[in-house]
């Protein structure tokens, strides 16, 4: 098993920012979250608490960006937290002193960061720590990210580019980050004809994390990354999108069927294609994006299982979006089914049964060895639902427990039926006899 | 487990008439070939006999097809044994007595068909078995395989189309075939935007075979299959193509170890990404194909070794394409080799470790649990090739065991290095201490 | 000028039987038309009366084709009208009485054939005239049309293809046909990958009608012919088609105009990019052919209006699509203005002087050298539509003359605005002073 | 006719920098171009000196950029030329002085510019003027050139977008520009599935050449530009490119003709599809580019001729590319042959006969009326072409005129047949009789 692979042996569980604050949360929010976390849901396994995009942007405030604006940086090119948005990170602290508070609640740090180098130390021609080759020099003019005017991408065969990337990750882990999501890099959609181009800064992070001398987990943006790659991302990466970005829309969690059905066989210990953040609760606070402002989301009751079984018998990682201080008592609670998170963290021999334009189903075996069996109703319609248990080589008589509403249902055998909700999940523990 | 897994749940091995006879094998070569399994090869695993292309076909002469002509059908639009190349088949026998021959040799006997209906029979509009619609009726004007004319592709919403297959799988099991390769479906390249265009022709033979009374290995051609489909050919397939046709060039093999680590996360228990034929030993008998006629193989005994290696870490199918009567000694020890045949079909845990365009080196554990490592130098001079063990996770002091040589090598500990020739492989069994 | 061109040297104009009759067309049916053509359209230019599809095929009801069904064929594999259609053709005359007919009517007579060999000659394997060689053997298994399943394309490598071809049109020329329209051929929907793959056949058949003995306009379908083949399409032949089939619906004239701006620049004597046939007047009589069965055009007065100024300022071959015996006043007169055909037949320097979502306008010199110019109102809503005549370079004091109506307008100057209705066109004579 | 149009009636003839002195040329090479097409071309029709790329980068030396470079700029954001390079420019005067003397010489001064505005002044957000917008307003900052990182595209919906680019153009006309070659915009490769993406940057460079007072030849590049905007290229510049970069090599030119058989119908007057510069004389004195340093062109007499041929039966522009003070006779031999420059200025009915792997033909009409034609051997080897005359409508008896060589060759009639060196031309004008 590689080093890297340790350090996420189970698909990673936590929280985001950006669904909630897109580019513009503070320190309080941070905090705030971390709080609710370690007081609600540390218990369930659920542990990361990860700064989104931009934190170095003084002005940033809701999901979009402000172009070639002003950038916090210090003097080797690197960016920095905003100190109206971070007050504890003045003086040269960056983010040492809220990694700190969160390792002290006993959960870990993450941050969010562009590949590539800032376009004003090009411009500016600023030094680089390590190296005597300067901004412009390492720099790549014409890669760059079509939604965002932050950074230019790094030339991989340039002097100085490894020292760069070193630098950054030398910088992270002097302030306890556990966590780094490297966005514009899984797919980099200014090249249309290979959208894997950033292959060779993915390795230079992969070499810069592994000698930064601390363990960090590392997540890949966005989606859609690309399958044929999926190689080269296992061997570098413990996380990276199978989508563009997921918010609370029937039609985006109907896609990710398709996409878990291509991506199940590349699913394994340290290597977890990610279905994207969990857009759950309060979202969207700081502008309207793909929805109403400050809206809890759109997604029903029955969508929201839907979207939890589904991560779980696939074994995304489970990233909530939402503000968490909000949450209303069934927000919290369908964070916290202990048998559908034990699915996703403990479960093996996870794969699809069949799948068509109405209906999917899925197998697992859970942390004991039962079988469990996930049926979804993806139809707009009431609809039954039914499996021929022989045909997948169930050939005993079984008791199926509900992992969701915990009811108990006998005589199960031959062919597995049920009536479901519209867009509703029924995952079934299958005991023998 | 789906019923079909269960036909095939380690890769097949056998033989195939292709590679020595192209689409003119007849009766005494296939027989006689199933003699020298049985006397040679059948103790190592060795055991299907499988009958290619155009077995109704008599003026067939070597691997290029005769447009247009005239093909031996039943009267139920069923193509049927050429007499004068399979006498045993007159009477309406079939490939029944040359079946029970091969099965009295404790072997197992296979056949080749093209997807569709012939075209013959389309434009007399013959009588179908179990239906009264007509060939006519169910075949789809403009579905055809570009390099032969005798098929029509069946149209899957057809009154008719599904009674055909059965009709023809019927036929199948009443001569008692056990394997069926399906060609011109896997990547119907009559359709470039579509080549998985065939997916319901799949279905309806899955049904066939399913109803059809007797188990058969489905193997699918031609490659390269769709590997965005893999999940609907694991769930109707037992074996699949990954690439056009193999033949005993070295850029062909080189390249099949990218097609490898592609396919490397689809293969399990009857599911055989399939790296095609093994062309060892006499070949291409009845016309210069890619080489002389009646050739020993091109590939170098290093070369051989790094063939058989790869599709044994793969745990690809091992089908041997030569005239195995004209085998040499060396023919012979190549493919009796018990170590690496058990790693083809009882390793565990497969995958690539790393490859580049000089080198590659796989993993996988042998059916008792020891870690076997296989570096391949894929550069065309004599190469030193490291493993970094501990990068992977290997971190005691092994001794090592060649698979190929039995030579023993102590004291590897923290790296693996080794001199290995041009195009040839080093695959060592690791046993701690 | 290639002596083809001479053949061609004005958009033909005349009537084709597909509109009304699809597959299915008759004598009566044929020479009916002729007469309506002889007796009201004649003095206006139409002249070309042309039997459109499957004219062989006695089973033929509708626009639909009948799969793999008998046709029929003369002994050397060439298609002959079918007696219980066509009565006349009859004892080996074949079309030659209706031409004869047509002739005698001061007319000219057109047929429709499918590039190829029927696939019933290649599977019976007949004969071709002036060659030993076969049906068989010019046949090309895998070349054939998506929507027909009469031929297959011939291998111009293949000796006795170009005989094959001059016997064809060997027996055109006895029949006395003056004019072909070849189909499956100026895009061949089965290579997505090269839609001018019969490029070869394309060269076969000028090579036969050069060397027939008559001169016979060779009309290219379907479209949209290849752009970037337009030199080797004005080499080889006089019409061929910009788009797929067109109907009586609005967005269909919509794209024309797109289409007409790409091939404006090609539009020379000989050779008339073709905006396909007029739905106009009664038609779809055998079948609901994308709208109502035996119906009235769909395109509004206006509409109908603006394709015929689109098809004449653009210069495309008028071809009349409707059974002209249901004609009502308003249908004939919408065609027999002679304007409006002058500009179609005389006009020159035609251009589009622009184009957007809403509105085009063209311009061309009449046949006196007077200016011309079109407006298009694209919307769906009345719409005042300007040009600035200054910018085009139209610096004098116009009285401006309207082709559809005669009505006069003074004093134009400068720009010219009017207020249209929605979907109609405005074309105006510029006379200075 | 298009106002634009009467700017260009004829194909530009004149001489450009790049070729010679890439990014690098200088006041005293300029000048000294200019004297020499003065004292040796201008009575030949050669008139434009068109001072190509990067005159405002004070560093340039060759024909390749540095990164991120610090350019000369004033203070609304637009770029001026380099006071180290060209002294006259000095206090404001920019390109004022040099385009005084040049207009004294009885020619014409043109200008390279790069689409968009200078990354530098944007990240500085500099202001414009005309407008209280700044640079980073009005920058795209995902639209970039991939070859040099000197600029940002301008966002064409942005307001104070139009403004930029008529201050830019009200300068230039300040200076007394005549021809402005815009490159990074007939084909921005940038985004490979929209090369012509920048086609509203184009439109508002045609309005502010239309609003600055001054006529200016309008030139895109690079090429290809896209063939189906050939509409829209048309109604805004004078002349684009149609291939990449061009230079001395065989392949480039052999393949201009096929390029020049697809735009040929697009060739009118002020719309001149551009073949590029001519590498004639010596070229590359700054570094080696496609070839050696300060050579002098690889093209040897024939080809050079085969070039002048086609650049003059096409219409191309006739833009040379060389260091005009180091011509030696046969230098400027080659571009002062008065037949050669009448057919590019003045022929009609320009077109290609024929073309083929080995040979092509084309034809025109001299400015008397005259039949041309030339005919190239495309071949590597010595070759005897042919014409039959006839086909191509020449009835005739003629006598030859050898354009490059005046003899003359009698009694050509119904086949012109020749024997022509391996990549050279013979073109001849056909009298009668």
């Amino acid at each position: 098993m590689l080093k890297k692979d340790t350090y996420a042996q189970r698909p990673p569980m936590g929280w985001n920012s950006w669904d909630c604050y897109g580019a513009a949360v503070n320190e309080e929010q941070l905090l705030g979250n971390a709080e609710y976390i370690r007081d609600n849901l540390k218990d369930f396994g659920w542990e990361y608490v990860v700064c989104d995009i931009q934190w170095y942007e003084p002005k940033a405030v809701s999901n979009f960006y402000n172009n070639f604006t002003e950038l916090c940086m210090d003097e080797y090119s690197r960016l920095i937290p905003a100190e109206n948005r971070f007050p504890s990170s003045a003086n040269g602290v960056g983010f040492r002193a809220i990694a700190d508070k969160i390792h002290a609640m006993g959960l870990k740090f993450g941050i969010h960061i562009m590949r590539g180098i800032p376009r004003q130390a090009v411009h500016r021609n600023t030094p680089l720590k390590g190296t005597d080759r300067t901004a412009r020099q390492i720099a790549q003019g014409f890669s760059l990210c079509l939604w965002n005017t932050d950074m230019y991408g790094v030339n991989s065969r340039a002097e100085g580019a490894q020292e760069y990337y070193n630098s950054l990750f030398e910088l992270y882990a002097s302030w306890g980050v556990d966590f780094v999501k490297v966005d514009d890099i899984a797919n980099t959609e200014f090249k249309p004809h290979d959208p894997y181009s950033a292959r060779e800064e993915i390795e230079m992070i992969r070499k810069a994390i592994d000698c930064c001398g601390r363990e960090m987990v590392l997540s890949l943006s966005p989606g859609p990354a690309v399958i044929s790659e999926a190689f080269h991302l296992s061997q570098n990466a413990n996380m990276w999108r199978m989508t563009g970005d997921f918010w609370d829309h029937w039609d985006k969690l109907f896609n990710m069927f398709e996409r878990c059905e291509k991506w199940a066989p590349h699913v394994k210990e340290g290597c977890w294609p990610d279905c994207d953040m969990l857009p759950l609760g309060k979202i969207s606070k700081n502008c309207s994006c793909l929805g109403d402002r400050d809206r809890y989301t759109n997604f029903t009751p029955d969508e929201q299982k839907t979207m939890l079984t589904l991560w779980s018998v696939f074994r995304s990682p489970l990233i909530l979006g939402g503000e968490l201080r909000e949450n209303r008592p069934e927000d919290l609670e369908v964070i916290t089914n202990r048998d559908i998170i034990e699915i996703n963290q403990y479960s093996s021999d996870n794969r699809q049964l069949f799948r068509s334009r109405n209906e999917a189903a899925w197998y697992c075996k859970d942390k004991n060895g039962n079988d469990v069996i996930a049926l979804f109703n993806l139809s707009d319609e009431e609809k039954e639902i039914s499996v021929d248990l022989r045909h997948y080589g169930f050939e005993k008589k079984y008791e199926g427990i509900n992992l969701w509403t915990k009811e108990k249902t006998e005589g199960i055998e031959g062919t597995l039926t049920a009536k479901i909700n519209a867009h509703a999940p029924l995952i079934l523990r299958l005991i023998e006899g």
